[in-house]
């Protein structure tokens, strides 16, 4: 295959907190480092797996000044923005835009359900247009389609008349709908933006159709796989490639993902507070050990 | 019927948004005087018909400081504060307790579904015993469930659990789901906490099982109607005064509700400004205006 587009893999760092459940950004910045040296093209911090929507806006902004501060280029920055009122995201995406980020991955609102496209498209719109008037043209928005999340999804009509009302803001999709027939549609409706699968295991298909590659859960342990894929997609070692990424991926299904992404990470890092997390979750327990660590045997060293 | 417990309307009042989509304290206080005047007990502000989860924190906090200066008594408030961030959530629960509000209105942490009962009660533990170290002994909690906005249902035995650990601070419950079967069963299960049923249309079903009446959108238009209900329970005039709520309420259902009730109460006030709404919402169009018109002439003078 071939293609004109880079193919990236960003990666949704999880956030490490301390035993008091505070942010710890020192682990943050650790994270963010090694995933970089393993490989990522960028980090989509503060996204589902970040436990984002478990942060207050304070502690958001700090840590985003945290990774900068720590050695992350703004540019491999795409952090997520999305919160349910327009202030909070105008003020975050603001901020991300003053800082030099990339971009941001913005949620649609998600508090309420079953609104009309008319009102969906007036609040990214607000978002957009405030945010525009602060930074200019270097703004830049990828949206963030998780409905199993959010409840509100992006529709291919909702993207079409935010591309043509904001040609040069809206930069790409991340689709973690888990349906390749959604990506593909992604794909071919909106070729002139960046479509993002949420699984390494869409990345063939995804660079095939025309994407631009992934931002995943799982990447967090095993970037340096999936961007061995990256690299491979053309090469002889293409499938096993294709097979190792698979694999690691599939063993955490079935589990309580982020809480199982952060233990796996601890095991990597030989630290077991990467493996705290915030409520609603909670720990895994000793039913998915077994599971975990043969991720992590599969993943191999990642740094 | 009679009943020992207090029967309760309490008015989610909405939020008025000035024509930039800024907030409208003074018609925020305009509106919740009025609502008292009309017979509520009380006021339920910044929940789900508040448009709440389009405010930001300090606007939240700005506006129950300006009900409570404008005259409404903190004792007949129960704001909402309910955030996915626990940090959030604290914020504002504390601001309440602080200013000596009766209880709050609590959401779980709604953006992650499918989390575990352990999770969710540890959000709530989380908190309450954050809140509490603060505030002390006069911290009050009322549950909100609205599986169908938040995701994140409160089941019996979270309920459970949650008023074993913190016997003195569970003190009621909001009932959005739309079933009554689903009251019955929190009232038949908790009749040491105060279970409000989210429709007036169940009033006389809610205080005959042993609840506490009802904190219902619709009150926002039909306030004097409600409380007439409520005061004539045991009266003569129990079925003619059922079925005007009743009445009222179902001219709502089919219409987008908040935008609806934000336009009846517009014209309540003779004021086309109450009718702002915050994305993702939309201004009703003119095929609701019929129905619109016609709550407002069922509803009779209010204020």
């Amino acid at each position: 295959m071939t293609t004109d587009r880079k193919i990236e893999l960003f990666v949704p760092a999880i956030t490490p907190f301390a035993g008091d459940l505070s942010l710890d950004t020192a682990r943050l910045v650790v994270h963010g480092r090694a995933l970089l040296e393993a490989g990522a093209h960028g980090l989509a911090p503060f996204g589902t797996t970040s436990e984002a929507n478990s942060l207050t806006l304070a502690e958001r902004m700090g840590a985003l000044e945290a990774l900068i501060e720590g050695g992350v280029p703004p540019d491999r920055l795409i952090p997520g923005t999305g919160c349910c009122a327009a202030g909070d995201t105008i003020a975050l995406s603001d901020h991300a835009a003053q800082l030099g980020c990339r971009g941001v991955l913005m949620l649609p609102p998600f508090y309420y359900k079953g609104v009309s496209q008319d009102g969906v498209f007036a609040a990214f719109a607000q978002v957009i247009e405030a945010v525009a008037a602060r930074r200019g043209d270097g703004f830049r928005v990828y949206l963030y389609h998780i409905p199993q999340m959010s409840g509100v999804p992006i529709t291919l009509p909702l993207i079409e008349r935010l591309i043509a009302a904001y040609p040069g803001v809206i930069a790409g999709l991340k689709d973690s709908s888990g349906s390749w027939e959604s990506t593909a549609a992604f794909i071919a409706g909106f070729p002139q933006i960046d479509i993002y699968s949420a699984s390494e295991a869409m990345i063939p298909d995804n660079v095939a159709a025309g994407g631009a590659g992934c931002i995943s859960a799982s990447s967090n342990v095993n970037a340096r796989g999936i961007r061995a894929l990256i690299d491979g997609l053309d090469g002889p070692d293409h499938d096993a490639l294709h097979a190792q990424v698979a694999a690691v991926r599939r063993l955490f299904e079935g589990l309580p993902l982020i809480p199982a992404i952060k233990a796996a990470v601890a095991a990597q890092h030989g630290d077991a507070a990467f493996a705290t997390v915030r409520p609603p979750f909670v720990l895994t327990g000793p039913d998915h050990a077994g599971a975990i660590a043969e991720a992590v045997r599969l993943a191999g060293p990642q740094w």
